[in-house]
């Protein structure tokens, strides 16, 4: 599947070209397309009617229903990784440490139900290149974790599974988006703060005594 | 959409008609399919293929896709309602009732990897009538476990939000098909045992001073 025709300018998150704006926007349909069909039910006659694009310059811009969905999922991590290293420069204590990236986790998101699900129902459908593009950078992500759960470790002297730990976490925070009703549950913060309670107590609570 | 041919015996669990078979045998691949290609991306023509039932003759017994879907979820339900329930019958340490639930729900889900993620993913997808009655179902199964952190709440004067602490439960356990390697994390019971520490402490470790 090559293409002649030149490829279009690299995403630049910061850049503001009409380019990245039109992309975004694309991306942001093609998200709300997954979302309602689920990635196989979804075409791109769909994506098109819906974003007022002709298919001809989807599939110029796009190749694939593939390639949207690897552009979501890059966009996806790329973005709620810059937030959390940010959050995270000026903090150095590593408990603290853990509730900012629970938090920013969270915030990132619950503001984003859609992409949420996308990335959560439609994680195993890229092969090859792009599948491992995005596996490698969602290691990077549970990896971010996976450390600061065990500086805390070492810090503290616990002794837990920290892999089963760091992946029980992601699933508290992840599993979210089949029950969260801010009305009932609060905001981002609040519900940060609970899942940030249990889970920090239940590694303490294994403190090697002395 | 209704019928006019004579509806099917009931799926009773425990009967060993040769309808009964034949159904179960259906619902297995049929959730095959839904796995591998999504439920909307799957067709009644795939899994006639698949079953060897001619297309007329799975229309006779199913009505719809979403029939088969809601037939899939009310028996995993069930399935493991019953399960569990039996479990803890002999059990009265509320401690112990929490494991019960947590070892019985990934024995019984990490043995069905195909039926776990076919649940998750298509948790929204049932409407009306039948979408009513899983939800039903599946909220009887979240009041199942609510009510064991609850006992366990009363019975050591502990304070959390128990709400959150038990859908971050369901989390910790359900989010496992993301990521359970048998060969890195060993079986069932020993994942329970780990994830049952983590909440358990996390959830211990609120227990007011006195």
């Amino acid at each position: 599947m090559t293409r002649s025709s030149p490829a279009p300018e690299p995403l630049t998150p910061n850049s503001d070209s009409r380019f990245d704006r039109q992309l975004a926007r694309i991306l942001e349909h093609a998200t709300a397309i997954f979302y309602e069909k689920g990635y196989e039910g979804a075409s791109m006659r769909d994506l098109s009617r819906l974003s007022g694009l002709s298919l001809a310059g989807l599939y110029y811009y796009f190749d694939s229903k593939e390639r949207l969905l690897y552009l979501i999922q890059r966009h996806l991590f790329l973005s709620v990784m810059d937030l959390v290293r940010e959050r995270l420069k000026d903090e150095s204590d590593p408990e603290q440490r853990i509730r900012i990236f629970i938090r920013n986790h969270l915030e990132y998101f619950l503001a984003k139900p859609e992409a949420m699900k996308v990335l959560s129902h439609e994680d195993d459908v890229l092969k090859e290149e792009l599948g491992t593009e995005i596996s490698s950078l969602k290691r990077q992500y549970y990896r971010c974790c996976a450390d600061l759960v065990e500086a805390l470790k070492a810090a503290k002297g616990l002794r837990f599974n920290s892999r089963i730990a760091a992946l029980s976490l992601f699933g508290m925070m992840n599993w979210i988006h089949t029950w969260y009703n801010p009305r009932v549950d609060g905001d981002a913060q609040a519900v940060a703060g609970e899942i940030a309670d249990v889970f920090l107590r239940g590694i303490y609570s294994t403190e090697t005594p002395g």
